[in-house]
């Protein structure tokens, strides 16, 4: 309930929290803090704990937090605790790396079904998955359930695309195509375009 | 002078604005609206008109923004008139994408540098250009002059090779690999980690 009323951009900084914390524990790390925390990911520690406090009360005053702790409680909050199945569709480069990507492991995902409209793909592997025609997306991605897709396909397919990913039931995309797409409400879309960080590190340099 | 005084997040939606009167202009359209930016883009009008106030005066009370005049202003805002070289440093499935990637075409960037340091890639072309030692790094992007570097290589070497590329002269550093990276003041970095946008997206699902 309460869960509603946090602010998008809250939630935007729990998964580097996440992240920093899973790292820590491989460091063999037990115990943080805020202020450690908040340099590593140049954030205040004044924002890191008006952000973890909008959940709970995980630290204690003077102890700081227990890594194995706070990051139950994230993998919790951000429902990474199971594992989602993905599909990824367009399997070009992009497409190419992000099915054989190993950073999902532990963190909540992994990729199930590969999707492409290139006959010269179509039933080739790809580590362990093979392409499938992207004919069948909406009754394969239906039959099995799957809420998550990444779309790497030309910026002149995303949307039609991105209306049968809607179609099959998906919930969220990350959408690599440089281009943005139209979704219902209910439908959440993220973007990676390497671009737009470029340039906005560009406007500071001569 | 006053650009300096332009939030960094102002700053983060211009690239974003920038790819929509391209993509307006290969549709063929001539002038745009701040009510339609911002209902491509999710944002509200009001805020588009008082970020690009911060720049001067771009449109006109009733006819709206002309394409071309507004795009060539944030292309020079922005400092992608010119096309800057950029360095990929970790030539593994991501970078090897980014190496193919042709969505940097008339965006600003092109890339002319490859590094690895695995005997097996070391030697090898992508495309037109070859991949070069990691231990030449430092001497050959200073050499070139080179201020931007995609940094696609494994976690655990993600602060080394860091630390080379700000030795080389490198000010603007995309990361990929999922670990926050430290460097000088005066150097600037982007994160993309596609679990992050995911991870921020299974929070609202259930």
């Amino acid at each position: 309930m309460e869960d509603k009323m946090v602010p998008n951009i809250v939630v935007g900084r729990l998964p580097l929290y996440l992240r920093t914390l899973q790292l820590m524990n491989q460091e063999g790390r037990r115990v943080t803090s805020s202020q450690e925390l908040g340099e590593r990911l140049g954030i205040s520690a004044a924002q890191i704990r008006k952000d973890l406090s909008q959940f709970g009360e995980f630290g204690k005053q003077g102890t700081g937090y227990n890594i194995d702790f706070l990051t139950d409680k994230l993998r919790h909050i951000l429902h990474v605790f199971k594992v989602w199945d993905v599909a990824v569709v367009g399997i070009g480069d992009v497409g190419h790396a992000l099915a054989r990507y190993q950073g999902f492991a532990n963190r909540g995902f992994r990729i199930v079904l590969l999707f492409d409209n290139s006959p010269a793909k179509v039933g080739k592997l790809v580590d362990n998955f093979i392409i499938q025609d992207l004919s069948s997306m909406v009754a394969q991605i239906r039959g099995a359930g799957v809420q998550i897709a990444m779309l790497s396909v030309p910026v002149d397919q995303a949307q039609v695309v991105t209306n049968q990913l809607v179609e099959a039931g998906v919930k969220s995309i990350l959408n690599y195509a440089p281009i943005n797409i139209t979704v219902p409400s209910g439908v959440r879309v993220q973007y990676i375009d390497p671009v737009l960080h470029l340039q906005r590190m560009t406007y500071y340099l001569e």
